[in-house]
Formats: structure tokens, C-alpha cells, sequence
């Protein structure tokens, strides 16, 4: 796998995707869970921000994690161990190379992941060849382009096209949630659901204020301006001013939305 | 009053508000209902298109329309007359110039009203003024700014920018939608709620497709070709394309996203 990964690894970042996981816990997860006895490929688990809510939600079913940064991979352990799950095994391995049999798994779960990868389609047509018959693949993802907020501004739009930009050079698309439909449809899944889950936040829901629009969202915009200004395509003062209007929607007049997409489908 | 409705008054725009008006009830309307005995006021009632689910979801109910067009009102109640409803009174009248005493109602309700006036934060305070203590209003505007889709085009945002150039022009804002919030707490309502209504579109909802993508949104777009070339604000080729792409949403591989705005307070 030849794509970097656009967030980095350093420890602020995950210190964001913990607080990301956090806040969106149940809009996201509520309605995924698994049967005891079943067996679920995660794909892609980072440092186990989800990890731990899946296996907690189906403490029944076993969890093989795999994710390409071995790093990642010691962080989510450490989670999973710190949370007393016993449900989960972790592994080291490539997306494009997974170590196991076809028709391995009863059910395949990813979430944050094929925005990163520049071949989509063929990402999950493995993970296709990993499903039982029956067996279910349910996949998430966010949409850069689906933020919008009050006060509107061009140059916080400006900011968080640097990071669609950035991610698009490094093989992926930040725009990939609304796309879920069309590319599993691609990959042969039948029964594709997509089902859009919409975070809208006012001043009337300050957990959401700060989880969301400032540490999650807003964070991860400011965590490419070093990248963004290396690359050239944004002036420091043009970035920061995106970044003053993007907090300037946590006030008390301000709104902010973003929608992540959740997709299902039968392999 | 002295905005122009930005959409005009003709047939096929009328035609486009009941699509519209079928293809959503559910969505924006059906957590509505107001108890028997209580009197309504539906601010800007337009055709009717609204009026009949209203008063059709809440029979022991008595509706008071009013809108600032007498041909809106007569359209208005040829339809409630032909649904046989007998709760709807109508009356033509400016939304700033009310013939209604203080506190002479239970409840208001508007939708797509909002978005057509200069002065919201004016028109919200005289509706809180018709309140009785302890009633409710309910406002429901779109947001143009909400639109996203795949394939994403340039074009087709360009084209959905002369509505929100337009409507801008004539006074109104067609990104109210997400601005409910902080204007109906600058007007003074309590305990406002504002809920994000999402309507996301693939190709395995047809009725939608059709009904929505296509015969409501794009249509919508499509309403204001002259106006946006009289206007000078795009070329015709330009809108054209646009006009091209947002169609190319409705494809089997194609998404379309849109969202209302549903907000509650309590005068």
C-alpha cells in the first residue's frame, strides 16, 4: 500500500481520534452488532478507537483487527487490553495482502479506512472474498465536502479544501462518503444500504461544541497546516484565517454540520 | 412586504411545490400534530402545499393560513377544499402587518417562509407576539448550501449559486436553514430545538430520484435559468452544464444529498 496517511501519527492526532470516537460513538455504532459465535474481520483498526466500542457492543462475537502500522497496532492493544477485552486479536497486515483463507470471516467491518486508499473498489472486493456466504461488510466513512456552517466563510472552506487536496495526493478521497453506494455496488455487494448520519451542532449542545466542532473537526483541519503550506497550496494567513472562521462556528450564534455515511451490504 | 418570491408564480412552479410537498411529507412532517381544540396559524401558506398534511394530520385542530398572494390562497383552498378538510380558514395578509390580536393563538406554524424575507429575526418576534403563553412555533426551511452530490461538479454548484445569488438579490437568504437556531433565539423563543432533516438520494430509492433529485431540486435550479441570465450572473452555456450535471446525479451510480432545517420553540 502505497498511500501515506494524511493525519499522521503523532500523539495529538490520536489524542483527536479518541475524542472523535468519543463524541460520535452512538450516532455511528448504535446499530451495528454482531452474534455470539461470529467471527469479524475489522479492517483497518488504527489505534482501536473503534475497536473497543465494537467488541464491547458484541462481547460474543471474536474480533480479528488488522491494521498496516504495527505502531497502530500496539496502541489499540493497549486499549483493548486497558477496557479487559478478551474478544479481540490484532494483527500486522496490508489491506491489498491479507493473510487469511477466503470465506474466513462471518462479517467485515471498517470504518475511516477506504478514504485513505487510492483503489477502493478493489479494497473491497477482497474484503468480499473474505465473507461467508451471508455474511455482511459494513463500512463508514466521513465527507469533507458535507461540512457547512454559520457563519458561512470561504476561507474556512478554503482550509478544509487543503486537507481534500492533500488527501486526493496521497491516493485517497475526502470525499468518499457520499460515494459509499456506487462503489460497493462496483464491488459486487448486494443489498447495499447507505444511511447518512448527520452531526448538527448549535450552541444548545455544548458536548457536541467542544467534541465535535473543535476537537474533532476544526482539530483536524489545523492538523494539516504544516503539510498544507509545504505543499504550497494555501498562505499561512489565508489558512488561519479558515481556521479562526471554523472556531468562530463554536460560538454561541454559530452552527456547524458534517455528515458521515454508514453502508451495509451482503457479500 | 416588499420581497419578490424568488421562484415566481407559474404552473410548472406550482406543479414542483406539490412534488415537492408529496415526496417529503413524511420527512418534515410527521412528528407534527397539534391536539384538538388548539388553534393554529400557519404563516405563508403559498398553494396550500403544506395545508392539507397539516390540517389532515392534526383534524381536531383549527388552522388559520394566511399568505401575502390572494391567486396563492384561492390555489391554497381549491386543495383543501377537494380534500374534503374543513379546519382550514384562509386570509390574505402581509406577515408584517397582521389584522390578529396579541396572543390570539395556540400555535404557528411556517415553512419556506423564512427564506423569502429581509427581515426573519422581525418576522419570528411579531409570530412570538401571537403566541399564547406556553405555545409553540414551528419553522422548516431548506438550505441550498446543503446540496452536495456525486458526481461532484463545479458547474452544478455554480448553477445552485444564481438561486442563492437571486434569492440574496431579492432580499431573502436560501442558506437560512441552517441559521434557525441563533435567529430564533435572537427573536426571543425558549427552549428552541432545531433537527437536521437529511434527504440522501441513490439509485435504490427511485421514488426519490424522481421525485426529489430530479423534480424538485434540479427543477428548482433549472426554475431560474432566465432570471439568472436576465441577471447577468452566468452564462448560458454555464448553467446549462450545470443544469447537465445535476441531472447526471439522478444516475444509477450517482448521490444526491440535501437538507432541511426543522425547528421548534416555545413563545
Amino acid at each position: 500500500m502505497n498511500e501515506r496517511y494524511v493525519h499522521g501519527y503523532d500523539p495529538r492526532e490520536n489524542a483527536r481520534l479518541q475524542d472523535q470516537a468519543g463524541t460520535l460513538v452512538d450516532l455511528l455504532h448504535s446499530d451495528t452488532s454482531y452474534p455470539a459465535g461470529s467471527v469479524v474481520l475489522e479492517a483497518g483498526c488504527g489505534v482501536g478507537a473503534q475497536t473497543v466500542t465494537l467488541a464491547q457492543r458484541s462481547p460474543g462475537a471474536r474480533f480479528m483487527s488488522i491494521d498496516i502500522s504495527p505502531d497502530s497496532i500496539a496502541q489499540a492493544k493497549r486499549r483493548t487490553d486497558a477496557a479487559g477485552l478478551t474478544n479481540v486479536q490484532f494483527r500486522q497486515a496490508d489491506i491489498f495482502a491479507l493473510p487469511f483463507d477466503a470465506e474466513s470471516f462471518d462479517h467485515v467491518f471498517a470504518c475511516f479506512v477506504l478514504e485513505h486508499l487510492s483503489r477502493p473498489v478493489a479494497a473491497l472486493a477482497i474484503l468480499k472474498g473474505l465473507l461467508k456466504p451471508g455474511g455482511t461488510i459494513t463500512m463508514i466513512e466521513g465527507d469533507h465536502g458535507s461540512a457547512y456552517f454559520h457563519p458561512a466563510s470561504d476561507d474556512a472552506q478554503r482550509a478544509i479544501h487543503c486537507l481534500i487536496e492533500l488527501q486526493q495526493a496521497a491516493g485517497g478521497n475526502a470525499l468518499i462518503g457520499r460515494q459509499l453506494y456506487p462503489l460497493m455496488v462496483e464491488a459486487g455487494f448486494d443489498a447495499v444500504h447507505v444511511s447518512p448520519r448527520m452531526v448538527y451542532v448549535d450552541s444548545s449542545k455544548p458536548a457536541l461544541v467542544e467534541g465535535f466542532t473543535k476537537k474533532t473537526f476544526t482539530a483536524m483541519i489545523e492538523g494539516v497546516r504544516e503539510s498544507a503550506l509545504a505543499a504550497g497550496i494555501v498562505e499561512p494567513k489565508a489558512f488561519d484565517a479558515g481556521i479562526r472562521d471554523l472556531y468562530r462556528t463554536a460560538g454561541t450564534d454559530g452552527v456547524f454540520c458534517y455528515s458521515f455515511f454508514k453502508a451495509t451490504g451482503l457479500g
